[in-house]
């Protein structure tokens, strides 16, 4: 029947006036990044469940990392984090992921669990621990040059838990200058993603609360420093795609990482609480990615794409196949506006056919298009099935029973 | 192309183990009740924007709520506000409305407009006021009457602005006292809808903020007092489908008000803010509807769906016809759920199974089953679209252009 | 200075018409318990950062907590949190604490940490595992009878992640029953007191989310089980007083968890981010403290006061004594509320005096009260400084500097 | 009591090392604009309350301006709407102001009220409804010279309600160009205020949501543009000081709407829901008010201080002097932190006793220093009673009743 119902669809598609092979051509140019630590255990501050047979180190992630692409065709990077995924010769393991079939995609310092970093790492009073965070970051471009990756990713955790605590404008002002230090190392070709979360683990404020402030430092940094959204981190009620809308129009949206979340920062799987959200989020994505102005398109095209999810109680290789398709589907669909209805009731004022344009793509079932892609990847059509049909038949195998 | 869609669609439903004939009457037996104040003007506290031709009395609102019926076959009853929608006769507009082919509605009392409910209505300091406030709702119980109504649907305004302004345990006291005396004059089977909003018109505190109030009011009232869910009067982050759950269970759920918000309540139009929000709550409720327990099965069956939006900008009768489709898409979405398949799922920890069970019906998309029944029921098939194309062809005809 | 600011401040209060003696009889019945996990590291799912010295076991505790009641007068009881602070023999745990002068307060069952209850506990899919919760509770009822402990404080961390994962409404009646059976087991003296949270550890939903359901339940248990407001456990924009008030009024109220939160549930000092909200709470707590209803009155004098925070990078018995000053504080100004005039505006309608006869009691500054009252109970006039002397001489007499 | 309260206050400050003559010439310095429709009806989307007596036209609410600037003595300018408050002669107006002992301050342009606003003003997609918005922002250029005028405050209600209805970005172009267009007639000692909004009259997105866009807007026009903040124009849980030390840092803030809010724009009497929020931003306006740097100290003398309130139920006048009275309460109190104190704290990590020096000062009743101030400047020390009382007087001598 899948023959059939692309058949179907596509025929519908041509008629609403849509480039079906443009369509799958920018749906297979999607390339989704995913984190190594998403393959380890991750908690709540209340617990740690542990799944068995996880990876610890970062050979073992990697491995994993490597199945969700042969199953997805879409995950070609590990994003590593530093020092979780320290190895003593990263060359080596380069060279193992290349082996693998993937390759090591943004590093991201970790200045959050050293002990001197409690109250602050590139904005804490001591020029030591300053001096230190620095250096980290310094050492993150050196293993980046060592691996090939032209990014670094930079998720401050600093921030304060009462009023008084810290002096706001001297953090203010020594994270600039400790902003500068790293930025003045990168080489030519590398960028430095700035994400920006408005809350936690620094409960009254977070010294990059949001995306005004990290587009302002990046701004002062130069043409290599970028903003990373994260779709977790923003107050209830933010316009998310606003936002991804007005970085893409300044040329200084880097790249994203992407979850779900009900309340906080939940880090759930992409599309499992508000589909809708990462869609139009898409939809200013696509946008660009149609516009003529050759320097936002290509900016566009250039966005690092990352998962940053927790797998707290779901299995995690399938949970991070399962938001890669999710994330396949919302940008399938948002390829699937006719962009010309929409500029047409906007020009007109017609709210209601403007919004119905917009929605009516979402509401399409692109399933028949996600399976033609993928067999014309020779992928497996429903990866997540795939990968839950070999898990099965392995754990089976050993005598194991399923969870 | 819609019959071979359809074909298409029925078979891949069947072949999930779907009972499309079961599907459809439910589908079908899905009533809206339309609010007449949807149907004129509404604006913000900033300004209030005037569409030309739209009714301004009781008569031209049955009449554009008779078009929208007549388009989508799902809107039989139109409710009324008092006295906004007051007339000499109500005998006569019932015959008018039925003339028309709907029924009146839910009598909803205005308990915030009179200079006297400055400070509170049914919880006012003072007793006259409350008295006149009771006595508005018996009024609207006669009218009810008049009027074949059965349901009383009271919003209650109620609230302070500031800490110290108003006795919490009084008023609360107040509003039991009130509410008993209007309860005791409803006839046997006539329901009493309790509505509750957590914020605005009142600022600092609402005297029905939440539905553990609202719950507890109705409890102590008696069976024939149920609570109303606005879909827009929750705080951020609330999962609305849980309370929902929690009163079909106790039997407790009367009606809904059905709009979407971004932040606040901004009475959009249904699903256009988020859909899937919308499809878990009818996913809830649809659970109920195969539920053995025949109590709370027929109690789920009872439900009264209301729109209650505000059309600020847009054209307000398509708006309601837009928003009665999506409520019909979103719960013939639900319909789809294999609950065989959840239950199995969730029966054995399979926490990503049983989370893509549900989501892959909400994926769907039903416009050829819509498409199917509305044709089964001699309805245009996309009654939007016929409905801009009649009201374009009258506008021409007259020589003018909309907007 | 002190002094002569203390007959100041008494003359200006009994000029307002205040029974100082009987606002220091309240302030000093005022009893605030204090949680044993609150001595000990926590932290955030990113990072607990570990403090020197501070104690691992219950012994260790319940020292630290003796000490913050001798310099307090307000903290005689300690919280237990099992097994945490499982320990072979709590008859002698109770000896110990008797001897370092303070008393066990209540026993708080962990039903999150396990590996069986990462899909819930007294709602989990499977019976054994509800079994095993309901048993955990039963032990805990028996070391609260070994301990002379009165109160079983639950805090349900059950929810889900995801929409699917879980069967609201078997996992409702789940809950009842696995209630029903510790109930059951309760000495007719105990109360169980039911905590609400509406997020986290679950990130979808929780299975007690608000005050309703924990009303819900406890009314349906009976006269021993009451309703726990923990102040961080609300979404934003909660009129959390209100809810207390209804709770008051309903003879329910049996507890809180205090501290302050900024976003979500930060955990932080009680007081440090919103003084103002936690002296609404007392007002209307202090209301019913002069109320004619005996049954309300006792009720409320009933009432458990805990802290529950989470000291992540300060130091954590200072935290623990600012708190419970800070909750001295806030209390003691809202018994310095002029009922009379308020009550005398509310009923004239007069908004604006309303207000500032509550906010005028806020902004006194109760320094001199508070002095006066830990002079004549022979306790230093400020725990805080007294605290923090005594810890910096032993530190240095020990030749270490902290921190 | 008042003189020997104010001893003892001294007393107690100069012993804490706070220079109190200075103290009180920086509290003396505080001028607070009053807006002319604070003195006028305003209400929800569900009703205007009237007022009796209050005035309808700019005279009228200059004189009720005058009233408030004799009794407080600190808010001698009055900020204008136009076209709410457009006159024939604004020179006369002008006149007429100073001899009520007041001046013309921010003149406010009104683009959300016209019809051809509906879908937007500055961002419209007509090109002839941007260029009237323009036009009207040029004219209030013209009033604002006419009568000495030296800022231009825009509040832009522009957005959408619906996804799809705008495009985002041909929107920002729109707003750059506009906005330029009105800088380039800015006599070069005027100021253009630049405020933000997240949420309404626009549901879905608002052209200015965020301090971020604001400020970038503000940085490509020039100096003479700069941030305006409304306490209440953010999402829940933001830290609002923090960006207020950022635009302090920046040289970037221009103005300040001061009010309250629980949950959304709420606009209620500054201080009534969370005066400690609006103490903590003025601790970082003091700190700057201290600062070496003194470009950004003179920026900071500069700020622009309003109040923009709706006084939906409670009397407009005496509420405008209520929230100017508690700006002076919360402005003193953090004068009289001890910054050496503080820095002191931070600079070792000493979170806990940071924040207790900040807090600190909070807690102090500033009651007497400000009744001494008052007496300083021949005012009333209590001008909300000396209002109440004279209109008391002045209701009873027309035989009327007060509400």
């Amino acid at each position: 029947m899948d023959e059939q119902a692309y058949q179907l669809f596509d025929q519908q598609q041509k008629n609403r006036g849509i480039n079906m092979e443009d369509v799958k051509e920018k749906l297979k140019n999607l390339k989704i990044e995913t984190p190594s630590w998403g393959y380890g255990d991750s908690g709540t501050r209340f617990n740690v469940f542990h799944e068995e047979g996880v990876p610890t180190d970062a050979y073992g992630k990697i491995a994993e990392a490597s199945r969700v692409h042969q199953l997805t065709g879409a995950a070609p990077a590990v994003a590593l984090h530093i020092p979780w995924d320290q190895v003593d010769n990263f060359t080596a393991l380069k060279h193992y992921a290349q082996d693998q079939g993937v390759t090591i995609g943004a590093i991201n310092p970790n200045l959050f669990q050293d002990d001197d970093y409690k109250l602050g790492s590139l904005t804490h009073h001591d020029e030591k621990v300053r001096n230190n965070a620095v250096t980290h970051m310094l050492s993150c471009i050196d293993i980046a040059r060592e691996v090939d990756s032209k990014a670094i990713s930079l998720w401050l955790a600093d921030g304060t838990n009462y009023p008084g605590q810290g002096d706001f404008r001297k953090r203010k002002q020594w994270l600039q200058s400790s902003l500068e230090k790293v930025y003045g190392e990168l080489d030519s070709d590398m960028r430095l993603l700035i994400e920006y979360k408005f809350f936690e683990p620094a409960f009254y404020h977070t010294d990059l609360p949001d995306w005004g402030m990290a587009y302002d430092y990046a701004n002062k940094l130069g043409n290599q420093a970028d903003v990373l959204v994260d779709t977790g981190h923003h107050p209830q009620g933010t316009n998310i795609e606003h936002i991804v809308s007005y970085l893409l129009d300044e040329k200084k949206l880097g790249g994203f990482h992407f979850n779900n979340r009900k309340y906080a920062d939940d880090d759930l799987m992409v599309g499992a609480i508000n589909p809708y959200e990462i869609f139009l989020t898409f939809y200013q994505i696509s946008d660009v990615l149609y516009e003529n102005d050759l320097g936002k398109r290509s900016k566009a095209e250039d966005i690092i794409y990352m998962l940053d999810q927790a797998h707290n109680i779901e299995a995690k290789t399938p949970a991070i196949i399962q938001s890669i398709l999710n994330v396949q589907r919302l940008f399938a669909k948002s390829l699937l506006i006719n962009r010309e209805e929409v500029a047409y009731h906007q020009n007109r004022g017609n709210v209601l056919q403007a919004e119905r344009a917009v929605r009516g793509a979402f509401e399409l079932d692109v399933t028949p298009l996600l399976h033609a892609m993928r067999e014309e990847q020779g992928l497996p059509v429903d990866p997540f099935e795939a990968y839950m049909h070999r898990h099965e038949a392995v754990t089976e195998s050993k005598g194991g029973s399923k969870r």
